[in-house]
Order: structure tokens, then C-alpha cells, then sequence
């Protein structure tokens, strides 16, 4: 991730707590967030995700999702473009998030 | 499961939602308690899991477990036995399980 913007702080992989990752999935909004991440190599620019609430909700839900080790959010100009980590969260626990992405909607 | 008393109401394996079993892992007394059962075919007396907390705090634990389709729990003389899900979980979302039990301590 070595071209990553990382000005927000995120947790390295041996800081990311098993805990946080699930209370950080246990959301219906932030598993939506998840979902549309796990489908997008690229990342998305969290206002581009449809979701019912206000940009200061969301705007907590993706630092949750980054405080726990879910996602990478990076700047690009205005926007802020969030990733999966899906290399870390795999390695750290493999399964877990394929698990959770085949849950029925 | 069909030797199984249930007395206590268990969700059907499509009653289980992935944010209620999320949200039932995301914690780290329960969590031990998943652990242990892992390591238990025959199901454990939650009173037998080592645990810094009351009786009725285990009790409230082992109940939202329950809840959320994580474990069984049957009732043996006055001892109430937990059995983890597994084969529904693991059919329900596959790899979630193994990924959180690989998790470090």
C-alpha cells in the first residue's frame, strides 16, 4: 500500500483486533459499505454508495470500519476513497470475510 | 438435532442474521465462550468455562448467543449444556467461523 495517502490513521494488522473487525461488520449500514467495497478493486468515494442517511453518519461509519482495520480510506482531492483491506483481513482471519459476504441480504 | 430438548427457543438456521451473529462474537467474554465450545463435541456447562464474571453476566452471554443461532442450549438435570452451531453457521456462511477461531488470543 506503499502509494497510499495515509494521513487518516489506520491500525497496522497486528493492531487490528478480532473484537472491533466484528463489531465494525455488525451494522446493516456498514455491511452494505462492506459489500459495495468487496466489489470494487478501485475503492469508491463513500458518498457514491447508496445508502438512506445523512453524510455525517456515514462519514462515522466509514471511520469505524477504518478504525477497526476494515478499510483503507485514502484522499483524492475532495474525496475520500475507501477500500477493503481484504489482503490483511484474509490473512488475519481467513475466511471470515468471505463468511460474511455470502450472508443472504 | 432432533435428541435435543428445546425448551429454550433457538432461531431456525433462516431466522439467523449475519448482524445478530456478528454482533454476538464482537465481544470478548463470549467470544471465550465460543472458543471453548469449538474445542467441545458434547457441549460444555457454561458454569465450567472459566470466567472472571458472575453467574448472571454468563447467563446473559450464553443467552444472546443463543439468540443469534450461535449455540444450542439444552437443558441436562439443572445444568443448562452449550453446543456451538456449526453446521449451521458454517453452512450459513462459510469460512466465518473457522476465521474468528483462527484469531489470535
Amino acid at each position: 500500500m506503499g502509494d497510499m495517502d495515509h494521513a487518516l490513521p489506520h491500525p497496522e494488522p497486528d493492531e487490528i483486533r478480532i473484537e472491533a473487525v466484528l463489531q465494525a461488520l455488525a451494522d446493516p449500514v456498514r455491511l452494505t459499505i462492506v459489500r459495495a467495497l468487496a466489489e470494487s478493486e478501485t475503492g469508491i468515494a463513500c458518498g457514491c454508495i447508496e445508502l438512506p442517511i445523512s453524510k455525517s453518519t456515514r462519514t462515522h461509519h466509514i471511520r469505524t470500519l477504518r478504525e477497526a482495520g476494515v478499510v483503507w480510506v485514502r484522499a483524492e482531492g475532495t474525496s475520500r476513497i475507501s477500500t477493503l483491506r481484504r489482503e490483511d483481513l484474509d490473512k488475519l482471519y481467513p475466511g471470515l470475510l468471505d463468511g460474511v459476504l455470502s450472508a443472504r441480504r
